[in-house]
């Protein structure tokens, strides 16, 4: 592969224009928008008419004139064609984290205190162990942490209550395969959760097919939200009306403007709103799900995954053949890989993982460092993460990043002291 | 009083200038700024600025360079001298109700079993209730409601847990002496929980003062933070450390970008946060708290609970004088009031509430309807709302709201069928 012919796949990508729905900072090549999505050019425009028009001149009307009060269901309408949900079915609100809190609590309570385990991944992200730890404390129960996929399905036994994964892996970009994790819950009478962070908008999503119980998802990855941008949340129709969830706030009365004293959750996913809705955050969060709207008539999420898997593909590939150091923790399977690649670097670059992450952003290159377990550095390394978001990231992106890589390796320009220190946010 | 009398009092003002920071709409008298804050003129630019440069340019580098990571404390301390709290005890983050979820089980957590009451009002905002019946519910205890303050002390006994009210109420405009009460939960034993959402930025607020347990409050309101603006938290510092809160998400660990897998809370208010900030929302509230800096060279809060006091003060002497069916709910005496007027209307008007607020807003005198309770009447009658927020309202529009009323009732303008048909956010 030469960059000419990374140039040329880029010529011949019926998915390029959507590149141009994007305002993409010069001179950069942006491979992080599995942190953070890169602004649409619609949306400052957007949040603009939300700030002047509907806050500033028609104030508390737009609660009904500009559809505030509809935007969580509104946008989740939106969404959920790309998590293979219905509209009706998916509620934008919270956080992530909240929303974990609240369908890890429905799915303990739908299971009444007869099973009361919950298993992931001891690698999941933090904050997902974190919510479970606190959910299942909550509960009497217990969460137990595997170090490989491998052993969950040993743990699928008749107490456990919940199989609590995220689909695509934050740190090495594994993909789980849901449809047949969830059936091996179902066979063991456990539920599923999934957190598709690092999955809507990047690889195509099967809920309903694979019959899944629970769904959380970020706003502001793949979907372009901005950050901080408001997550989502998605619940079989059959746990509805059934489960509990106890964030139970006014939003999610049935009669929320009736005022009652006690509290009756509404139908249907409704129930899962609890306080006023982000109205800034979500008028930026559909300009970023209009993009994909408009991706449909270029083949929607199957031309993306194609792009990504070629995209991550070409990267793998120039990595191996040019940077003999590189590691990659990435599945080289298609079916086992998002929309991310991650390698660690051997022998004495074990450890400058986090230089080199700095030196490439010096050059231009974002990518992002996931630190490893200092303790057990074999099995968990300090890694370099470059996520491939299909709808504004090209061929020749891809190549010239490995290009850069090799540079900044051959110089070592990842020495200079302006790269070693950490800042807050790595 | 004649209207060159209010002319004259807005004349003499020294807080008058503050109007100029507002864009109000032409033409509209907004006397809801105790629903829906209004907007400051120079929060457009701020939050084109953060999605344009910070996020659409800097992207992931602005969680250090523009400090989004630190916009919750950050935001805290700039809150904290309305609510009479130190920089470092408040956090921006969530909304009212989940930041009330997260006091409500910590003070819970802090009385170990012991006590499992909680009291409160029958008549309080009703998302409070349904947290309230949520966390005790988790707790195995019982939340036990007042129809009036006066059955208060009586209930603050041995099994007596929180005291949780909202400090100026949301339908009649009522405020608690918070250090009373709080004394006398003390002296029970129990601890207290303040709801400001109708006081920070309305009244001095002095928790520290008061010795008060935990707060929480809205930033949509008096703060002008915009449509679903974050909410904030606070936590008496004798209690952190000891008390625990659920929504254990990860930007409340200790080492956040450690990724560990088990959960270490982070010192001080920090741990009440969860999920990722929403930096939209962040930046829009950011302008509404920096209004309150430029008033300190005017008095600051004491100034303008002065003017708020006239306002509301001048407006209720004409409603008495010219509106002789309007029934006053909200108490004359200063001390118990806060920023707003309630009032029903007598005899065969009582019904009418909602369509007169609606013929006021036809007529660009925007305030509220809050609904009573039909099968009692007498008791929780139906009020028309109006908030007095002093850095914007001037004693002209108290005073032209009243001849409005006069006139929509002299002219039965209510009567007309577009004023009866009930929006979905009323």
């Amino acid at each position: 592969m030469t960059r000419d012919d990374a140039l040329r796949l880029d010529a011949q990508d019926p998915l390029a224009p959507l590149r141009e729905q994007f305002a993409l900072p010069e001179g950069k090549i942006y491979l992080d928008g599995n942190s953070l999505g890169a602004l649409p050019k619609a949306t400052p425009e957007r949040v603009r008419l939300a700030i002047e028009q509907e806050w500033g001149t028609d104030l508390i009307e737009s609660w009904n004139k500009a559809g505030w009060i509809d935007a969580p269901r509104r946008l989740g309408d939106r969404l959920a064609p790309l998590i293979g949900a219905r509209p009706g079915e998916v509620l934008v609100a919270d956080s992530t984290s909240i929303n974990l809190y609240k369908v890890l609590h429905a799915a303990l309570s739908l299971q009444q205190g007869q099973r009361k385990k919950v298993v992931s991944e001891r690698s999941n992200f933090p904050t997902d162990l974190y919510i479970a730890d606190s959910v299942v404390r909550a509960h009497g129960g217990e969460l137990v942490l595997v170090d490989s996929p491998d052993e969950i399905p040993a743990l699928l036994d008749e107490r456990c209550a919940v199989l609590m994964l995220t689909h695509v892996h934050y740190r090495t970009g594994r993909m789980h395969d849901m449809a047949l994790l969830t059936r091996w819950a179902h066979q063991a009478g456990a539920l599923t959760i999934w957190d598709l962070a690092h999955s809507a908008g990047a690889v195509p999503v099967d809920l309903l097919g694979s019959a899944a119980d629970f769904a959380v998802g970020c706003g502001y990855k793949y979907l372009n939200g901005g950050p901080g941008a408001p997550a989502f949340v998605w619940v079989h129709p059959r746990h509805l009306g059934l489960s509990y969830q106890p964030l139970s706030g006014w939003l999610g009365h049935a009669q929320p403007f009736a005022f009652n004293p006690f509290y009756q959750p509404a139908a249907g996913i409704q129930q899962y709103q609890c306080g006023t809705p982000v109205v800034l955050g979500m008028a930026a969060l559909e300009c970023g799900l209009a993009v994909f709207e408009g991706a449909q008539a270029l083949g929607g999420m199957a031309a993306l995954r194609a792009k990504s898997l070629a995209l991550t593909n070409l990267f793998m590939e120039e990595l191996e053949a040019r940077v003999p150091e590189a590691r990659i923790v990435t599945p080289r399977e298609a079916a086992q890989r998002g929309s991310q690649v991650s390698f660690s670097l051997s022998g004495e670059l074990s450890g400058a993982a986090y230089a080199v992450v700095q030196a490439l952003i010096g050059r231009g290159v974002v990518g992002d460092y996931r630190a490893g377990d200092p303790k057990r550095l074999d099995a968990e390394p300090h890694l370099l993460r470059f996520g491939f978001t299909p709808l504004y990231t090209r061929h020749v992106d891809a190549f010239d990043a490995v290009q850069h890589l090799v540079d900044v390796l051959a110089t070592q320009a990842w020495k200079a002291p302006q790269f070693q220190t950490q800042n807050k946010v790595t």
